[in-house]
């Protein structure tokens, strides 16, 4: 295996991946620019292991010394011999990572086709879909990411106003989701409408339905949006859509926006398995 | 009403501000030591009008040109006229604040006696609790809290080694939970088994119990035990507790702690409401 080295924090590679780390639009620009997102730890480049679309590594002298991260970085390569290892000095690994205690690892990943055309639509979109309607905190939208994952729901739409699902902070919250889900990004509302064939579910605070008294509109295929707590589900989806609440205690304002979808998206699946 | 003004940021007030702000054992011991936490924002703020326990309410100009933040203030002055009020000079706030755009208001809220003396067990605990073991990061614990105030579900322990519950993070993802909850913190694993009446049931990835298949375990009061993502629930828990899975695809590793907690407290409040 041959591993090249970047000492400098000059290199080109290291600015792109300081770049790749940026959250916001300057981060998505760069990731658009570039074609890759970045992959930061042991757990995001475990999952991507032996997939071509894995192309860099990038560790450390003590990275490589955690046999984990080393078992990785050889499986990788053994599958994948045209990947890019790269050694950082320990200094500039201290500049790349926010994360203090986090193992030196990481992955550039090129990005998929529908992420590097984001507002392009599809004709139809058929089948459970979750919707995204402007939810700007990454952690949010990473969670809500590996919850659709685990409950089934392989298709997420994100409206424009979102996070970018290809940031790092999305990344991570997602914990390796993006691999086994059919993102959509950057539609408008009314892509949105013309797309999707299943029944607009918008989960809100006073709903005309209560989610546990759904059965017959949960058998069949639903698109669920969930929006931002700040603005909620925009007006025109609203107009579509039937409304859904969760019982509550009055008490309490509401939920987080991704503690509202698992319990949404998890009560679907009960309703099936029934 | 008096304002008093604060245009130094070597004032004890200021420091005993920041202080209370930082994460970890040395914000707790700061917040241990003044028997205050910080209330960041005017949606905590909101949710303490009118009660004794807050008893500064910190702002700047700016702020007070903001309806809704000058008519919390005036309200709680009226309410509780011994409160005192701070108005910042601008270049205070920008060092206090690590959110940029957020509202100019905080308050310092008089810890709860339980919180003063966080390892003081209880006899007994009967009806429903909430366990945290070892959760450690501040977004997961106050997400907790606040979907266990809307599921009905109002007290809550916490083991050593979970983050302050009354920590600035804590308390902004709490939303207001703190106010409506029992909480109970820096209880060991004895402390929990020979106190909580009910249950234990642990949530884990492969439990003896199907979550959609407990129907008559949920009926009654039940311990719901939340580990860690890193080290799962303790095993000496686990050795008095019933494991509990939510049915999860296999290819998706395990749950946010947050998200299972949602799922788990709102199917038990859904098969006792049906």
């Amino acid at each position: 295996m041959k591993i090249e080295f970047i000492t400098s924090k000059d290199n080109a590679l290291f600015k792109e991946i300081r770049q790749l780390q940026a959250t916001g639009p300057k981060g998505q620009k760069a990731r658009f620019a570039c074609g890759q997102a970045l992959l930061e730890g042991i757990h995001l480049v475990q999952t991507w292991v032996g997939d071509p679309a894995l192309q860099f590594l990038i560790t450390s002298e003590i990275g490589l010394q955690n046999p984990e991260i080393a078992q990785a970085v050889y499986d990788h390569v053994e599958i994948c011999p045209e990947t890019r290892v790269y050694q950082l000095d320990k200094g500039l690994w201290d500049l790349l990572s926010d994360l203090v205690n986090a193992p030196h690892i990481a992955g550039l990943l090129n990005l998929p086709q529908s992420a590097l055309a984001p507002q392009q639509s599809v004709a139809t979109l058929d089948g459970d879909v979750v919707i995204l309607d402007r939810i700007q905190d990454a952690g949010n939208v990473g969670t809500i990411l590996r919850t659709a994952a685990a409950a089934g729901f392989t298709q997420v739409v994100a409206l424009t106003g979102c996070a970018h699902l290809w940031s790092s902070k999305v990344l991570r919250a997602g914990m390796g989701a993006h691999r086994l889900l059919d993102l959509y990004e950057g539609w408008s509302t009314q892509q949105v409408l013309s797309a999707v064939t299943a029944p607009l579910l918008a989960a809100i605070a006073d709903g005309e339905l209560e989610l546990f008294n759904m059965r017959k509109e949960l058998i069949h295929p639903v698109a669920w949006v969930m929006g931002s707590e700040g603005h909620g589900v925009s007006t025109d989806l609203m107009a579509q859509a039937k409304s859904v609440s969760i019982p509550i205690d009055p008490r309490v304002e509401s939920l987080n926006v991704s503690t509202a979808a698992a319990v949404c998206l998890f009560e679907t699946l009960r309703v099936r398995r029934a």
